[in-house]
């Protein structure tokens, strides 16, 4: 084993600390992204003092390793990074997009030593790690050397979006509201409102963490939905439709949104062709809103990455339920999902005292 | 004010730790309550010390009170129980059951003083109070003066029973399964297993808190279910089943059960009378296990206090729903309920890992 190799397996405890900072400076609140990750960065010096920090703010704007950089020379000059180590928690990417590639940069800068969390999945952006060590610098993948915590926290961060460029298509998040029973619907197709105020509200901080927000032609000409985020901090999501139908001219989806971006009509039915024409600009999460022949089509096509269901504390006992048929006739065919998370949605203001919504989070099983 | 009206409104310490350990006896596991409630005492000296101790066992056993008495006299001698302060879960009872009132049997040991946590509701028990006034004695009625945390568990220990014997009907749990999208079986009509292994246990659990397990017609001939409480402590609930249709001679609720006791058939398709016969049988709380045409009339008839909806992480997308037709048309009409816990039922041994079912107890709401 040479040297290289053991500093190459090893993480000091600053450099742990500093990969701790830098997931909380990727992770900072009202941030848009919009194709791009979330990455945080911490430069240290060879006492493991912290030189200067930086996180990415999203598409157009510098990355994470340049921001803090910039920061390291403001405040200390340009050679304090003559040996330097920069904890970084995606892999610098090596491509050079609206911004040069970050794997120069920090060679250029005379860093010594970059400490990663997660390799980057992305099949452009990838192979920073190699440019750095080509450089003889020392590079540490970190994936296997952090603490549970840490894992988990890095596994969060970007979830959907490296999921979404490990396949290549947006990843895709089903919400769906339902009775007790799972109707999405009274008997005369009313479903205004199933769900308490805070349980809307809570769709709406939804739809503030996704790029897309999609419904399908029969919930646009049943709801006339807006699909705007209320109170946004950045950018809107982009609102799309899709079905073969055209979009009334009176339709809330034909006029501009709150930010004067247009809806996109996606002429198809089929999922996978709606998808890549999502990818395609620039889209890396879908929140699909209905209805449930959409849903349906999606789960059928295996394009279900997570479901978001909100349960509410009402019997219908009749009315359309949550999803249409997905071919499944036995009890055995059953198609399983695990739970992710629960959640009470306590009631707001507008709400009666009593209108406690559950919200569970889900994932389908992997071996479907 | 008189010196007995200040008494009668001030909890000694001494009295109030009492009646956390009575309450703590009353809710002993694995009783057999039949139609009684759940009792707790505690005998207290004229210091405050414990005498002795006693709770209720179920039906045909004697009361908490003269368990107590019995126990003093015991271990103290007859002598003990002059001056006595006695801390009593329920008002004592004034009729003449299968034991003797417990209201006399305090009164003729000489006790001083009585203090009970709930007013006993039923129209033919009550009046243990006034009977205990009348000889004299220091009589308080708790219920006013205990801390949340205490008067939440004198609500809990005999919620079912208090609200029967107020109604004069049984107490109904309708116990439903479903997948998120709200069905409880899929097309076929297989419901072999929605949920997990270990939430089938866990409806022994409920059953095992019940005095009577009732199904329809439609789920015994579909289903032939055994209603039993597997592993059970005490006797098993009493099984029956509720329509016009015979019951077939092979059918499981036609033999005897583990504990050689027979199924009832309640033929008729009234509600009302249904839950009138089951208390003429001394029944005071139903499980009510479906289906959903049962389910719906008892919902429709205001005959359902609680609801338990186990919701599996599965999708059918066909199969019949949770719950017949209720009458409602448009959702300003939808029925409302309060969710009053949820829980998490792990998988067990026999599930796969994922297998997570999550449960919600839910009641209707008053004002509909
Ligand atoms: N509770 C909730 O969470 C929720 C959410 C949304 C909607 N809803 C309710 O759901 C109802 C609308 O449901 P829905 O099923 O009619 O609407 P939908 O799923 O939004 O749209 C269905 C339409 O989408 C088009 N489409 C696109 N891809 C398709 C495919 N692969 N297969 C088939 N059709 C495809 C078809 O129209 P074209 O002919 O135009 O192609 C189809 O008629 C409304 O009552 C709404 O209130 C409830
Ligand atoms: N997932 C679950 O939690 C669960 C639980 C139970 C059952 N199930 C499923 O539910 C299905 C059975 O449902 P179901 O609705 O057919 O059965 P059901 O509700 O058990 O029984 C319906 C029958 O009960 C009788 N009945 C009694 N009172 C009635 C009233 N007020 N109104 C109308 N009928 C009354 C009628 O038969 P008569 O002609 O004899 O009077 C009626 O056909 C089965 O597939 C079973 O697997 C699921």
């Amino acid at each position: 084993m040479t040297s290289a190799d053991v500093a190459a397996s090893t993480l000091h405890p600053a450099e742990r600390d500093a990969m701790a900072r830098a997931l909380t400076l990727a992770a900072t609140d009202g941030l848009v992204l919009g194709s791009n990750p979330r990455v945080g960065c911490v430069l240290l010096d060879a006492d493991g003092a912290t030189l200067a920090e930086g996180f990415h703010r999203g598409a157009g704007t510098p990355h994470a390793e340049a921001v803090a950089l910039t920061n390291a020379r403001h405040a200390v000059g340009p050679d304090a990074l003559r040996g330097a180590t920069a904890v970084v928690t995606l892999e610098p990417c090596a491509h050079t997009g609206r911004t040069g590639p970050c794997a120069h940069a920090l060679r250029d800068a005379g860093v010594g030593r970059v400490v990663y969390a997660q390799t980057d999945p992305h099949r452009v952006a990838a192979g920073g790690a190699q440019v750095l060590r080509d450089a003889g610098i020392d590079v540490v993948d970190a994936a296997d050397l952090l603490d549970d915590d840490l894992a988990s926290r890095v596994r969060d961060l970007n979830h959907a979006w490296t999921t979404a460029v490990t396949l290549g298509r947006p990843y895709v998040t089903w919400k769906v509201a339902t009775s007790l029973d799972g109707r999405t619907a009274a008997a005369d197709g009313t479903s205004r409102w199933i769900t308490s105020a805070a349980a809307r509200r809570d769709v709406h901080r939804l739809r503030a963490g996704v790029d897309t927000v999609l419904v399908g032609t029969g919930t646009l000409l049943a709801d006339d939905p807006a699909l705007t985020v209320r109170d946004a901090v950045g950018a809107q999501p982009l609102r799309a439709v899709m079905g073969l139908r055209d979009v009334p001219a009176g339709a809330r989806l034909a006029s501009p949104g709150p930010d004067g971006s247009r809806a996109l009509h996606l002429r198809t039915r089929d999922p996978r062709a709606a998808l890549a024409e999502l990818w395609d600009h620039e889209r890396r999460h879908v929140l699909l809103e209905g209805g449930r022949t959409l849903a349906a089509a999606f789960w059928r096509a295996g394009l279900v990455d997570e479901v978001v269901a909100y349960v509410a504390p009402v019997l219908l006992g009749a009315g359309p339920a949550a999803v249409a048929d997905l071919g499944i006739t036995t009890i055995t065919g059953a198609a399983r999902l695990d739970v992710t998370g629960v959640t009470l949605v306590a009631p707001d203001d507008a709400d009666a005292p009593g209108d406690t919504t559950v919200r569970l989070a889900l994932r389908p099983r992997k071996e479907q």
